[in-house]
Parts: C-alpha cells; structure tokens; sequence
C-alpha cells in the first residue's frame, strides 16, 4: 500500500532514533571480558540477553512515546497491537553468535511493516558504525567513508554468483541438500555473517544470501534494504518471505530464477 | 633472540608507518563497483590484485629507504635478501575472498622476524579502522573503541571453547577429518574471517583458530599478535608454525594440549 511522503518521513525518522537508542546498549557487553563465562547457564546472568532486552526496551519507550497507534513485533518481549495498520519489528542483536564471538557481523534490526511486508527498514551494525536503510526513496548505507547509494549488481549467471549463508549445515537434512545444489553452481560460497550478508547484497557485493528456519523479525528490516537496493526477497518457492522461514534474497531476477529451479528440485 | 629497546622502538614505528602508507592502496578498490566482473580472466585486470600489488611496492619502498639491511618476504614480489639477520613479512591483503565479498575481515599483515620467528606483527583491518598489534611490550588494539589491552582468555576446557576456520573444508580430507574431532568437542564453531580470528583469539573473544594450507605470510603477524596477548600458535604437532602449513592458535596451554591431543589422533 502507498504511504504519503509525511508519514515515510515521520517513520523514516522514528526509525533513526529508535536504533541510535539501542546502539548504546548494544554496544554495553560487546567484546567486553567474561561474556561467554558469565552466562545463563552457570550463575543466572546472560549479557548478551541482557544486552538484547535492554535495547529492545528503549526502542519500545520510543515507540509508545512517538507512535502510539502502531503495533510492536520484537523479538524479547510480547507483542503489542495497535490500530494504526502499521506495525515496528525489532530485533536489537540480530548474530547472537557473532556477537558473543566479538565479530562485528551482528546488527540490530528493524523495520516498519505495513499488511503487504516491510515499508521500509534498517540493518545497523553499531561497532563499525554503518547504517544500511532501505526505503520508499531508495537505500544507501552511512559508514566509516560516508553516504554511499545502495544497488545490487547485475550478475547474470550463477557461475559468476557469491552466495552467503550462516552456516554451512543450513537447516534440515532436505533443506542442506537444496542448498548445496544451489552452492554446487555458484563461483563461491562463504559462511557466518548473519544480517550483515543482507547488507552486502543491497551494497552490490555479492549476488545471493540462502537460510532457513528465519524469524519475522530477522527477515523484515533486511528485506526492505534489499529491495530498495534492487534485490529480490522471497521464500524458496518464489512467495511471500515476510514472515521468515526459508529465505532466498537475490541480486536481480535472472539469479533469483536460476537459485529458485535448484532450491525446488 | 632478545633486542633491544632502541631497535624494538625502530621497528615499531617503521611498521606502523609500512601500514599507513598500505591502508589506502588497500582500500581503493574495496566495495568498489564491478569489483568481481572486472577480474583477469575477461579482460587482464584485476582490481584486487592491483591493490595488493600497490600496497606491497609502497611498503618495500619505505622499508628499503629506513631499514636497506634487513631482508623482505612479501606474497606479491621475489623476496629481497638482508645483512642484519632481520625479516619483514608482508601481506598487503590476507583474505582475498572477503575483500571481494565486501566483508570487513580482510587484513594487512605485517611481522618483523629473526632467526627465532616473529618478534613483532600487525592485522590491521583498513575499512573498520582497526589496528592489533603485538611485540615485545605486549598486545594493543587501537580501534573505534580506542586503545585497549588484549590478553587471551582463560577457557580451561574445550566444552567451553569457540573455533574458528577459513573453511569448512579446510584443507585435505585427512586434515578435514582432523578438524572435525575437534570440532565436534567444542561448544561453537564458526567460519570465514580469515586472519581476523587470529585478532578476536588475541582480543579475548574466542579461544581456538585452526587452519591448514598457510603461508609464512598468512601467519607471522597473526602469531605474533596472539602470542604478545598470552596466546600460543604452534603446528598441528606442537612444533614451529612460523613457516605456515598446519597452524593451531590457542588462548592457553590447557586448550592447546586438548586441541592437539584430537589433531593428532
């Protein structure tokens, strides 16, 4: 659905302030000494959760405060509806993993969706201090060299193709094997970034990102970078990716046809 | 062989100046457009080479105006013979395959030696801004954080280790076999950030990095810095790893001792 320039400005705005809120708390546990020995498991203190509730909380004080009437989507805390159509999703630490590692792979999240998916969105990796946004007025990433407009690239042929995913394991037996077909044909494979792979394909640097058994919130914000870049983001048969699951994102739509035939196969 | 102050203060700040004056020969093809389609194979150029190749000339010019005794072992030029039994070891940009990807976890690689293997070394990481280096007066990260001491940490047991690789793959398939003994004991393995898991090893944010196929230029700068941060990094057999091959890095001698006991089995 068409929003009105207001209104993508007012969210467009929102949006800013809520991740430069959470970057702080984000960054409160990274790289910092004893985050993986101080966990859940031994004496009751998590700090990359804490890190992830604490971030989400300043994003929905935010929210309530400027938006009222638009519902909440996180992934820390229950839902909160709203009665605007508009809905916020967020993850604040998207990469647990990377993140408990000191890679600077993990990002936080967010986007504002509407009935029809993601109006508009962020990928925001606070450490480096990038900030990918992809919207109604286009995408562009604001970096350690600037503002730089964001455009897929126009790889025409799978062989030429740099496909990225988390892990190389994928998901289940029968989704590992779809990927493989694919990874099989492609010029190189590479693993681990997470959020950060969504980025680099709206950024024109790779071709494909592949993944399986995604969330809401891990989808939306990267997938309206991506678009907004030019890229494509569906699930593995070619339809709605919005809600998660199995997700291809693709630089333009002959990889995107290609990848698809042998994800199906 | 010990040296003193007055040399190790001579080194240091020629090897500083080598990396700044590599940083932006590195870093004026990176995310650049067409970087992937302009490659030697169509039309005889190829952008990442060229930057290596730039970034290592300008490093040997520098070394050869304040250090013209000391012999020089770089990836991209035949090596250069010295009379003062020391040897600077350069890689302009050590992973190849993320520079192409757009991923910030490529490095210049820098390591002064003697006949006993590094006694100092650099992974700077251009796009980010980050600077890990480590000598005699121990190990120092300089990034968007500032500077801050790097020590590794004390994860005693394996159950509790995270493992990096390049690959997973990783080299021969008695060598990938190895590996996975290992990492099927370990609480977290992860892949792709080439020489800058040697840096999160040093930084205290995981615990093993093993790799197989390494060059002398691959590893004395990362083994440096891990060493001057408490860390050791020896062969799959405990033995030297100065001149690559099979490279174990480990955040202490309770986790190298477990991890070489599985290598080897």
């Amino acid at each position: 659905m068409p929003h009105d320039a207001g209104l993508i400005q007012e969210l467009m705005e929102t949006a800013h302030a809520a991740v430069d809120i959470a970057r702080p708390e984000t960054l409160r546990y990274f790289r910092k000494p004893g985050l993986m020995t101080a966990n859940k498991t031994t004496d009751g203190f998590d700090p990359v959760t804490e890190g992830d509730r604490a971030a989400e909380r300043a994003m929905r004080e935010l929210l309530a405060r400027k938006r009222p009437d638009d519902a909440v989507l996180g992934e820390e805390f229950p839902p909160v509806s709203g009665t605007s159509g508009l809905t916020w999703i967020l993850d604040p630490i998207d990469g647990t993993r990377a993140y408990m590692s000191g890679a600077p792979s993990w990002g936080i999240l967010l986007a504002v969706a509407d009935e029809d998916g993601p109006i508009l969105g962020i990928v925001d990796q606070p450490y480096i201090g990038e900030r990918f946004v992809g919207g109604p007025d286009g995408a562009w990433l604001d970096g350690p060299a600037g503002r730089i407009a964001l455009e897929t690239r126009d790889t025409s042929d799978l062989s030429e193709a740099i496909l990225f995913t988390t892990y190389p394991e994928v998901g289940t037996e029968e989704e590992s094997a779809a990927f493989w077909r694919l990874a099989a044909r492609v010029k190189l494979t590479r693993y681990g970034l997470d959020c950060y792979a969504y980025a680099l394909l709206a950024a024109g640097q790779i071709d494909l990102v592949v993944e399986a058994g995604l969330q809401t919130y891990d989808i939306q914000g990267p997938m309206a970078v991506v678009r907004a870049a030019g890229g494509i983001v569906t699930d593995w048969q070619g339809g709605d990716a919005s809600n998660g699951g199995r997700v291809i994102a693709a630089a333009n739509r002959a990889l995107h046809e290609q990848a698809l035939a042998l994800l199906a196969t």
